[in-house]
């Protein structure tokens, strides 16, 4: 297989770093792949925060759900949707401009998320372990706060990168469901029932489908931390809102 | 370089196909490589709609701003942030629980968007060009009833993909800011004036920075396209302004 498709295929979440540093050249070659993804309008709609400073680690660790992993690693980027950057670049061209509206929030957030799947593959390939760090986008006012994050600046994805111990990486990738239940043809078509049973059966195992799905529901949905997720991107989103 | 590396600096974006087809085979690997993805709880909360029908292309084309190559693409992949397949999925196991809120929107996307990166960097890898057509974003209502999108699931992008002209292929790649305006240590920093102009400095050229900035502007933010999709997508997130 192509090299490349196969470092796709081998690519998992490491959470566990050996300790040794990433060096300078690695990061500067982490950052510069970021930076080649391509963006709307190539207008490079986003802002990487790079966490050097121990203590901003330590703390992001606890307010990304407490995971203590977090503040080992090595590099810790943080890549945010930044319409703020623009909104003063019109500014400065002397532009009355509206204020960025909820496409502008979303748009950029999958511009930022682009890039950083790019830093993903590119750390993969220099033999660097990452991980996403979704939480990122909880706990709203201190994040904001902790990291002077203005007004129309959205975190979409953290990503905490380092050396893998051996240990992850011999730790099997985890399984991904048929395809067949993810790609549709010319329509979106809702999964029966029985679809979705068959669609987890391998997942659910000995489990079976309805305490598994409970549990996983449990843990991923009514739990603290979705909760607070869903709290939270509410006023990240709130300026958008007043946008047109 | 490492020849990973090598691809993601290289790869730009394609709008001219020569018309031969993308084959079975290549079509599954770029499909494969996208459920490879990192996904958050390993939950795959992204849906692919796989574009095979012509007269579904030419109305795509027509409704992501009027871009006749849209059609002329082999493969139209719309990603999308997919809630509506795990709230099935709770609820076939039998629980009652919250509906999704702008966290499942906002994640779910950036969760699609980092799949379909992916599929680019595979599609580089196979010698395929691609190009992200963020106007999938507009025209809700027509989009969702055209594509059969249920509530909870919202297109955070769509790729085109076919094999290069020649042209294409020797076409520079656009060029890219300096990291140094889109790096921040520890801290988001708002660009000043002065750094807003030294940024846009090689871009603007003999036109000067007030005069290029001001027909970006107007092609880009206080476009018709541009306010359509701050319309519509204040529509596509209105189910989940209703969740918690």
């Amino acid at each position: 297989m192509d090299p490349i498709m196969q470092s796709l295929f081998d690519r998992k979440s490491v959470r566990v770093f050996t300790g040794e540093p990433v060096t300078a050249e690695e990061k500067a070659l982490l950052l510069e792949a970021a930076h080649q993804a391509p963006t709307g309008g190539n207008q490079q709609s986003y802002a990487i925060i790079d966490i050097t400073d121990q203590a901003i680690k330590d703390e992001l660790a606890e307010l990304c759900d407490h995971q203590p992993f977090i503040a080992t690693a090595d590099v810790v980027l943080i890549f945010c949707g930044d319409s703020q950057r623009n909104l003063d670049t019109y500014r400065e061209a002397g532009m009355e401009v509206r204020l960025p509206g909820l496409s502008s929030a979303l748009g950029s957030a999958v511009g930022a998320a682009i890039v950083a799947q790019n830093v993903v593959v590119a750390a993969e390939a220099l033999g660097l372990g990452s991980c996403y760090i979704g939480d990122i986008m909880e706990n709203c006012e201190r994040v904001r706060e902790l990291l002077d994050i203005p007004e129309y600046v959205i975190p979409a994805a953290m990503l905490v990168i380092g050396r893998p111990t051996q240990q992850q990486k011999d730790r099997p990738k985890p399984e991904r469901f048929e395809g067949k239940y993810l790609v549709h043809e010319n329509r979106y078509r809702r999964l029966s029932g029985e679809e979705l049973r068959d669609m987890y059966r391998k997942k659910a195992g000995a489990k079976g489908f309805d305490a598994w799905v409970k549990a996983l529901c449990e843990r991923k949905y009514e739990s603290d931390f979705a909760k607070e997720m869903a709290r939270s991107v509410k006023v990240w989103l709130k300026p958008f809102m007043d946008g047109e």
